[in-house]
């Protein structure tokens, strides 16, 4: 099924590049938790295209709504915010969003509406004789769906389907911050062949994130080394201008985070964690801790001292049998340079007839990874969330549950 | 998670009796089908609150917006039908939904506003001194949610979330109906103790189903017995004036079922349907077949002989060992007499402490098992596309899959 | 996937009537509970055939052997009970299983060897000329498995795969007596057309369930009314001697059962029970609380008036919503005649070329709802305990979890 | 729950590396191939410990017995093979396992007895005051299970698990090569610091494996560049001699994949390959297709061209939007080196008091990446089978399904 996370806490997605709506379903949150749509908005705002100039020119401003699972019994605060309006058959139809409620524990939904769609920008690529972009889903997309694939803009494995993760993703962290302080923070450490030389794991504590997330969250480049972040928007534009696009790395840390969680073996938060960080869109590597740097050392070298006050070193990047540590769990994803690019390439149309292809149209991203961070918080978000959900249910199934 | 059927083909929900809108996902639905908002419709129609002078006087007209999951490369046919427009900070989004297109084997989204909705009428019952309505969940939700439960028309527990049972169905019946030409119909035939001297397994047929279907479509009291019928409708008035409720029993039977779907043993079509209809809200029986006459019968007058155009009677009711034999599939579902009454009742507040409960305001089906056919159809669908889906799985796994 | 309740405590199951054993795994087991083989071996010794003189003369004595997911430090009370030895490819392996240990967490794993295996007896059913038992599964499963399917005293459709319901139920319900003093029990209340004329729900408390288990276990015909089981085991043997069988009918209840459990709604605990009960082999008909009684009742007769002390009545049957309330759990759960009997009857074989069938050798239950008893009770445990685990992953969400 | 794939093909497992047994059930296996234990077990072998003179001490035959979900009429050819004998209560029993016998499409159920445990050398870590070995999950694990945690030789963490892994995968190949010739093949590319000079991606092809796989399996270091997997045995060996561990890299092959399979997004196969894969035993680092080589390329580098004949080059490793491409599917994991070494270190015991840790008894694997080809190479075929079956669900949805 279309879900991340679960079976405790899942969200459910549907949605395409150039469709109505991307709506959301979010089963298995807790109840009591307070959510208010500015809570949420600040997380779709850091992902959204047009939000990051070195994104794609695409502009939507993906205002969430939140339509079912929040509550209090002060209705004006809990829908004063978003109207709703349908128009359908001659009648029209007219209810308010929820703007700040509590979580009932009932499943939570949320739409985010696609406004800014050039659908004709993809006739280029309709039916079977539609053109097929090198490094894209277009012709497996085409045949595994006989031919009833959405064309415009990527379809449903276009970037938009994040929103979802990001709605999740951010009712996630409302609740785990609420509940232990945990924080998550991403930082691009590398474009192209630019590496940062600062890395965030070796940077990020309880004590400095505030400072950290206001100084990322006002960059272009959200990179805790500024030098790097600005040579590499530099070279982002540069490879735009030349029609190209680049890759990305992003590392993604999370601080306050609660031990003795990601069971049982083979759902381990190791295996979710490498799943849901390691299958975004136009991933191809995915590194937990040091990653492959582990690989050259001994065990002497990479085993992290262990005293009363916690691990020493953080080599395991939190995660030990797939179990967290309590240390930050740290993770490092490497994307591909986006793969629509505006330079003539060698492809087939969707009957496998030669072509030279070339962009007609469309607006794209020179380089994914620049706005992938927040996204990759959020599926960090959903999976400790769910692991949590899976460690209390063990950890007190005597305790006495009353009524009368 | 809030799933109807899975793992192949489910459906997921969310929504309150007063929330913004009841949301539905659909996963896991073949390409290729032909969906339109028109075809969907008339199934929410049969359904919705105000459509039957026997259920609830509350009036929604329940008309559904398509989200997402739906295409072809027409798109003014595809999108022009319905309009969806979000004011939120100050500002205004507009989109259209989808109205006529093919299913991409994306996952389907929908929504469906609630615009009827008096809230006041409620508050009698919120907080923790809150009155509890005997027979309803408001005392184990109110302690279940540690007090955040969305009390208004019964939250979440509400009947209102079968929009999301029959927008699923729907299209499950769509692909069901065009891939097997299977069909789905129910009939009421208990009232209170008023019996049907009909019943619909006995007298339903490929050959006079679109005349049946017709005949139910306009009773007001969807029974295939008129006589039964036009009583009932009698009963259920004199009931609501008295302010107290009935009972109700209701057949569901599909034809034109294929053959063979049932996997595995701990997750057959029988374990399926007996969840999935006994499951529903209001249920205290659920019946597969003959059901409890089975039991005074010895094995010779029970087990249905084979000759070689099929099974020569169906007291299994379409499933042996819970895999379809291609008889048709028959249930028979009993509904408790609504709990919401008008009359005065022993009960106790959140905190427990006890009162003489008399119903304020707010709008109740004295017969909820008037409503419920169109829901059990849609469930039964569901359950049964997904046993398609897990039969074709491993019936063609080692057919080729050519690209190149 | 083959799996009974789940996602929070799951049990899986492999094993055919002629098989070499009869596999469980059983997921999500809390640690720190105490597991003992001779705690297990009673319940199945209640299901095993040839346990009961009404039942099967197959005889088996279905000893179970536990391989995974126990442990002390004390590896002798561990280990010492039961040896497992393995001849294969000239050497031989051999290894202790566990007798008495505490769950680990992690999954644990039983098997049941079947010895009592009459091959032969099935020769009649095999192949595309095999015959047809009518009300079994054989022409289904032929079909279905594509002629694969193992005939041998009904293969996987066998009841012998409850013995994966017995070890995972026993697991469950030993936890739950531990947690909250849950107890499972269930007495035959209709054998053809003789019906009991007291009600397990009736009579059963906690203050007299030791009594009336101890009776229930020592009675060939497992019903509280002694009179009426006198009369049925009559009735049996007597159908039996005329070749022919009988359906029956099982209450099931359980007292001591926590509030507040069942959730969301679409996977309530009524769903999971009507599901479980209502799926298991040769069931037609499953009832909760009152059943079918409710439909002719008006809701002021049927609504259970609620004091500070509890529910005054139980037509629920313990279930509001599809939520526990604290009232014992009631079911009433319908069987079929068992369809195997040695009486000439109209069939066909595999090739649909039909056939006057009778029965060449095979033994068989002519009442499978003698034995059901402990499976229904197993199946209830399974599904309570994971909507308990369910219930505290969301209830526990904040509380504080410490390693250093 | 305890599942490697699923839904459509999912691998249950349980067992300790030093409990009584290791325990698999096969879920969703389509019917009629034909499965021999003799098949299997050389599968097993490569992956046992004392299999391979760089691994473990530890010597294990690790012989396989078929319990469940085989058949042919030919009883005989079906059962003679292994023997199972279990004593317990005085009594003794004594079935056969499956030798050779075709998939019902019932669960496959095997067991794979533990003998050579020394459980002695593990009383170390035993309790609240045994010791806790860096870099391994002996703390977590404790405080995870409340102190009921099976210390002996890693208990459920132990890389004894992944024999349920070879198992499942060993179906998984059988039926996927019978399907579509489809070959997984893996092969050590870096230890420490050495690295091999040969990738196995860009040698590998159809028709050139058979004389690879022969190479490799004769090999003590299985790498296709038979320099480096010299040097690196000698390293290995003296690593061990100086009670150290290494690190390790794996390359996985798979060719003859079929195309267009993986869906949908959220578990598309790249979700569960990076999962699969990144989530086993002591890996930290997962990379598919060019992996973290992409990151410096421009797209107009990194996209592989298309012509009527194919992909031309195979940066994408086999999956673009997480969908297979028909190219081969290509990964490379990177393994920590072993925790457990013969060095002094600091560390605390299970109640935080700090200690030097100095290993007392107990056989390790020195580089545990040297054994896990196998593990990588099965877990990507269950993985692959699963999306085979999502796949033909939906694109034969339509396909008629006759019985009469």
């Amino acid at each position: 099924m279309e879900i991340l996370g679960g079976p405790h806490f899942a969200v459910a997605g549907a949605g395409e590049s150039h469709g109505p709506a991307v709506t959301t379903i979010i089963h298995g949150s807790p109840p009591g938790f307070r959510i208010r749509r500015c809570d949420v908005q600040p997380f779709l705002d850091r992902r959204r295209p047009g939000g990051n100039k070195h994104g794609t020119p695409r502009n939507e401003k993906d205002k969430v709504v939140f339509l079912a699972g929040l509550y209090r019994d002060d209705t004006d605060a809990l829908l004063t915010g978003s109207k709703l309006t349908v128009d359908v058959d001659d009648q029209s139809f007219e209810t308010e969003g929820y703007e700040d409620g509590f979580t009932t524990g009932e499943p939570i939904a949320a739409i985010v509406l696609s406004t800014s769609k050039k659908s004709g920008d993809y006739t280029q690529f309709s039916g079977p004789t539609g053109e097929v972009r090198p490094g894209h889903t277009d012709l497996v997309k085409f045949h595994q769906s006989k031919g009833f694939v959405d064309v415009r803009g990527g379809g449903r494995s276009s970037y938009r389907s994040t929103i979802t993760d990001v709605i999740g993703g951010s009712v996630a962290r409302i609740i785990l911050r609420e509940c232990f302080g945990t924080r998550f923070v991403s930082s691009i450490c590398q474009v192209g062949s630019l590496k940062s030389k600062q890395s965030l794991a070796d940077t990020l504590t309880i004590d400095n994130i505030d400072e950290i997330e206001t100084s990322l969250g006002e960059a272009e480049i959200a990179s805790i080394d500024h030098e790097f972040a600005n040579e590499a928007g530099e070279l982002i534009k540069e490879t735009r201008k030349r029609g190209n696009s680049l890759g990305a790395a992003v590392e993604v840390v999370a601080v306050g985070v609660p031990p003795l969680l990601g069971q049982p073996l083979y759902q381990s938060l190791k295996v979710r964690l490498m799943g849901a960080l390691g299958g975004l869109n136009a991933v191809q590597s995915c590194e937990i801790g040091s990653g492959v740097d582990v690989i050259p050392r001994t065990g002497s070298e990479n085993n992290d001292p262990i005293r009363s006050s916690g691990y020493q070193s953080n080599t395991h990047g939190g995660l030990l049998g797939g179990i967290t540590t309590g240390s930050p769990l740290v993770a490092r994803v490497g994307f591909k340079p986006t793969s629509t690019i505006n330079l003539p390439q060698d492809s087939v149309n969707k009957r496998l007839d030669e072509i030279e292809f070339e962009l007609a149209k469309g607006r794209h991203d020179p380089c994914v990874g620049v706005r992938a961070g927040v996204t990759l918080e959020s599926r960090m978000a959903i999976e400790l969330l769910n692991s949590v959900l899976a460690y209390q249910a063990t950890a007190h199934c005597g305790d006495s549950i009353k009524l009368f």
